[in-house]
């Protein structure tokens, strides 16, 4: 039985797949494993207390609980979880948007497969275009949106040494090079995988380059404002019509509903509901139901300020701790921790190959993302792109001591 | 903001994005409208205590609750679901499958975008292929699964009249024509849209067609056996590698949370994950945890046999009797209703096209869905696909009656 080239493209491995095949298996194994690879959020105490009391308060609506299970949602999604988000972010940042600009998907992986396609690739007039992540290493899941075709192309960042063994990107601006072969640029904001987020100054620099060329800035704010707010540093929420942002239930502590969204200007939101219908009839719709009255009533954001964000707050900077530890004496750097939920371990000189740092972990029972995945659309062959590793800080404390120690055990063998 | 061509095909138009966003608003707007044209499944007070209890159960483990919430399930789906699911299917069916023939995806609809790409384009080697539907009418939702490049091609059904006013399709064997620019043939059973079922001998002829040519049978199963087995006549339900069974949780009642199931051989399963990776990191984990009891103690068989079927079942003839009353006097037949959620009606000589016809009766509050969408891959003109409807049964009896009558009135003002 022959596959098309898109079947063999799909069967060829690629970063993503292996992630989350990795955390499927894990999960199934159960058992001895350190699994500091993939994105599931932590387990929050106050946020499963919460989750499950917002089923039980759907339950005790029978008429309501039978209509989220049992008919389709619109392609955009639930008109009142629209219209409701849309009254929290007037409230609470001041955006002049309404239910128009919103739209749901099937989780942010499913929406930047739509959204990168929207802005690459073939248009009516003009070269080919492509989408430009400013700043690289980027977020492992853009990788393979283009089902095959390249989409990316990137910017190195520059490096700041920030004291002893920390250090932090920033976009190199003098790089930036937009002409009309950008259709968008995208920028996750803390990023994914390296805690970084980007200053107010920077943001704004690239909105200003985006606005010139007429293109849209994405905004993955996964992690970020205004909901889960895993931001360590100042960062202002902004929107205008020229920026698409992309949020998700998922790091809240939801990431089993699969529930994206998309605040855009309402051509993007048409598409994004067209692209919906098409692909899968309509987004899922236990997640906006359970999270319906938290968004009507504000708690998503004190949950997300008073809850989540201590929780990984506390988190990362007890893993740097141990991480100064189960290190000393590489040549180690950690990306300051400025929110999301990983690590970002920079080996300079790893004698090994980030990939082959992940074999030898994993063999022992230690997950971990190597560094290289994090590079979409970066051509040059760059030594930083294959010393570092991804790790994860949200799982079990005791879990995340034993793997960080492993690492260490690992790389220091490397470096002997 | 200039959108790709992948946008501009989003945006044109299309028969499921129609069709969603008709549901959709229909659903938000409430009031006086009678709503045969959506697939949302009916509301069966028994189904509906059922996934009630079903949530209960699954809120009384809490430790199991949150797991379904919080962690991202494997690509392919939970793995103690797709145990449970091949071993249903090997206990009912004497099917020969292990877990590895089983992966969930976000639903049918996303099932049949990577199945069809998987089996259709460019392959490594011979021509292009396309995806052989060899009976249309079939289903509105396949056809834009190529995103704009067209991947089907289809035969024309012979028609057969049965009795007064009925009739019935069938493949035309005659017809087929099969080479190496076929990639995968695929058929729904029961049909969606005409409630035709194929009979065993039809399903066998097009297997051993596939099974010389090397290519895979999709066979859509979203109202079929095994579960939810809305089919009215003797279907046998089979399962060999040269098939794909593609199975859905809509139907039974859950359309909300957006479940489809894969059965297929090995190398097809791990494309389906790759995809699901790609597309969305996971499919939502509450569909199957929902049903897992259902599908480890049988009880979605007993449920689909004893309560799924024949609700549907009488709904269909209730109709039936109804439309006999309305179109008394027009020329009409109605395709003999076999299985699934829907009526097709011809209306032979139709003065105005069948969407005229949908245009009409959405003005007076009345929603079908015009035939000329079920066409997918059908070049030739064909005034047969100008004269057709499919209208849902599924909804209230009141509604459906009031809607029947409405189509009556429209109907016969056109031929008057």
């Amino acid at each position: 039985m022959a596959f098309s080239r898109f079947g063999q493209f799909l069967t060829q491995g690629s970063g993503i797949v292996q992630l989350m095949d990795d955390l499927g298996s894990a999960g199934d194994a159960g058992g001895d494993i350190c699994m500091l690879g993939g994105g599931n959020p932590g387990a929050i105490g106050a946020m499963q207390d919460y989750f499950r009391n917002a089923m039980r308060t759907l339950l005790d609506d029978p008429a309501r609980f039978d209509a989220v299970v049992g008919n389709y949602d619109s392609p955009h999604g639930d008109a009142r979880f629209r219209e409701a988000l849309a009254a929290l972010l007037r409230r609470t940042c001041g955006w002049d948007i309404g239910a128009r600009n919103v739209a749901v998907t099937n989780g942010s992986q499913s929406t930047f497969f739509v959204l990168f396609n929207l802005f690459s690739g073939a248009y009516e007039s003009g070269p080919e275009r492509q989408i430009l992540l400013p700043l690289t290493p980027e977020y492992i899941g853009y990788a393979d949106a283009g089902l095959g075709r390249e989409i990316f192309t990137a910017n190195r960042p520059s490096i700041e040494p920030v004291g002893e063994d920390l250090f932090k990107y920033r976009v190199d601006l003098n790089a930036l090079s937009v002409d009309d072969r950008i259709g968008a640029m995208c920028v996750s904001r803390p990023t994914n995988p390296t805690g970084n987020v980007l200053t107010d100054d920077e943001v704004d620099a690239l909105r200003d380059t985006c606005r010139s060329q007429g293109i849209p800035l994405i905004l993955d704010c996964a992690y970020g404002t205004p909901f889960p707010n895993i931001i360590f540093t100042d960062a202002k929420p902004v929107y205008d019509e020229d920026l698409v942002l992309c949020m998700s239930l998922s790091k809240l502590g939801l990431p089993g509903v699969r529930t994206g969204i998309v605040v855009a200007a309402e051509p993007i939101i048409r598409a994004i509901g067209a692209a919906n219908a098409i692909l899968s009839l309509a987004p899922g719709s236990f997640g906006p139901a359970l999270m319906l009255d938290a968004i009507e009533t504000g708690d998503i954001i004190a949950l997300s300020n008073d809850v989540v964000r201590p929780f990984y707050h506390g988190k990362a900077f007890d893993t740097v701790a141990i991480m100064r530890q189960a290190f000393e004496g590489l040549p180690y750097r950690i990306h300051q921790p400025e929110g999301a939920i990983f690590l970002w371990v920079w080996f300079e000189g790893l004698p090994i190959s980030s990939v082959e740092l992940y074999r030898r972990l994993k063999a022992r029972g230690v997950y971990v993302i190597a560094g290289e995945h994090f590079f979409p659309g970066l051509e040059a062959d760059w030594p930083h792109k294959h010393e570092c590793i991804r790790v994860s800080y949200a799982g079990d404390a005791g879990r995340v001591r034993q793997g960080v120690d492993i690492i260490g055990e690992e790389v220091r063998r490397a470096f002997a």
